[in-house]
């Protein structure tokens, strides 16, 4: 079986209750509950393990209440890092799930179809992560405030979420990330460590994540919109 | 005084004048009138160079009859490469200017605080290119296929249009680049060769630019929002 992980354990230090960016109402329903509705809808996910801050279970409950999700579903409590918080949702998976995908909570627009297609690649391959070439010209600042020096842009890809694994691929790739001790930006990196390749699943669809508030506006048009496909 | 050199050059080897790209109806009008309408409404910008391809001028005035745009408004004919392109829209800016306003005719939701604010950089360090931080974890693939490695991403950035500099400093950089027999990505690329450095200059609404069909409706969501400040 397939299970989601998704992450949604952002700190509380940096938002209060009424300031977690999950909870923003976007298009009508908090960014989480149309995270959460993606992989609700998605017939090749059967079970979903939701990875919160413990404190937040009854939130998380009213919201399966309100927006009727019928998927299965459990909760684990978030760690420390992002790589604490994945690791506690591998525990949390059914004891069946052969492959994970894991969502960051904050990606509301990621479309059907990234999605079954990034689950069928790792199903082939072991790993793989829904990305986008980058089409902007890429440069790089160690001031941030003027040009250091040009990326060659045709190699260049932004990697999103889902990030689907075998989950022995990936419980094996996190285990060795924590027993060496190391910090990861995402868990494609952890592949790196035991040698695992990961495979680039474009995505032809704008796939956010809700980062700062000013995100809000762009992937509320993007939910308001009612052409089929785009969202 | 400024100029705003829009260049809309495309080859007509990929598009035939039916497929160009620029000239996609989108939001009720071509992609490049709503390029054009942004440097119309920016009361920094005195005087607008069209870098087209040859044969294409009197679809040009038809366009600023359609939208009734009154800004001073001159042609130069684009050239092989980009950077010939731009050489030429300096050639045909007014004697008179100091400072220019290089823009993708692609580029069609630029807002006008960028547009300023570019500018104004330029004007001060004379080099300045509007700029969004990288907010997707970016890897190198050397096939495509999959990863190949990982990139520091709090030292990316993603360069756009406008890209503005003194007209003296562009020159300079871009008849070097001329006389090295280069070819540069951007005009920020050309200013390194003089060690002029470029100034980042942060857009805090979504910039993009039409490089596929796909892109479009996007493009068009962004176009169509009537919310203030957005587009």
């Amino acid at each position: 079986m397939t299970t989601a992980i998704i992450v949604a354990a952002g700190q509380g230090t940096r938002f209060g209750p009424d300031r977690d960016k999950l909870f923003f109402e976007v298009a009508g329903r908090p960014v989480v509950a149309h995270t959460w509705q993606r992989f609700e809808d998605c017939a090749g996910i059967d079970h979903i393990v939701l990875v919160i801050r413990d404190g937040m279970q009854t939130l998380f409950q009213e919201l399966a209440g309100t927006y009727a999700f019928k998927k299965p579903y459990s909760f684990a409590v978030g760690g420390k890092e992002r790589q604490d918080s994945v690791w506690s949702g591998l525990d949390a998976a059914p004891s069946n799930t052969s492959i994970v995908a894991i969502q960051d909570g904050a990606r509301p627009c990621t479309h059907l179809s990234i999605i079954e297609s990034t689950i069928a690649a790792a199903r082939e391959s072991g790993a793989a992560v829904a990305a986008q070439a980058v089409t902007d010209t890429i440069k790089s600042s160690d001031t941030g405030i003027t040009i250091s020096g040009h990326l060659d842009r045709s190699k260049l890809w932004a990697v999103q979420t889902p990030q689907c694994f075998r989950l022995t691929t990936i419980r094996h790739a996190l285990s060795e990330v924590r027993q060496r001790g190391l910090l990861v930006t995402d868990d494609t990196a952890a592949c790196e460590l035991i040698g695992q390749t990961v495979r680039l699943v474009p995505s032809a669809f704008p796939n956010p994540k809700v980062t700062m508030v000013s995100d809000l506006l762009f992937v509320e048009l993007l939910l308001n919109s009612a052409r089929p496909g785009v969202v």
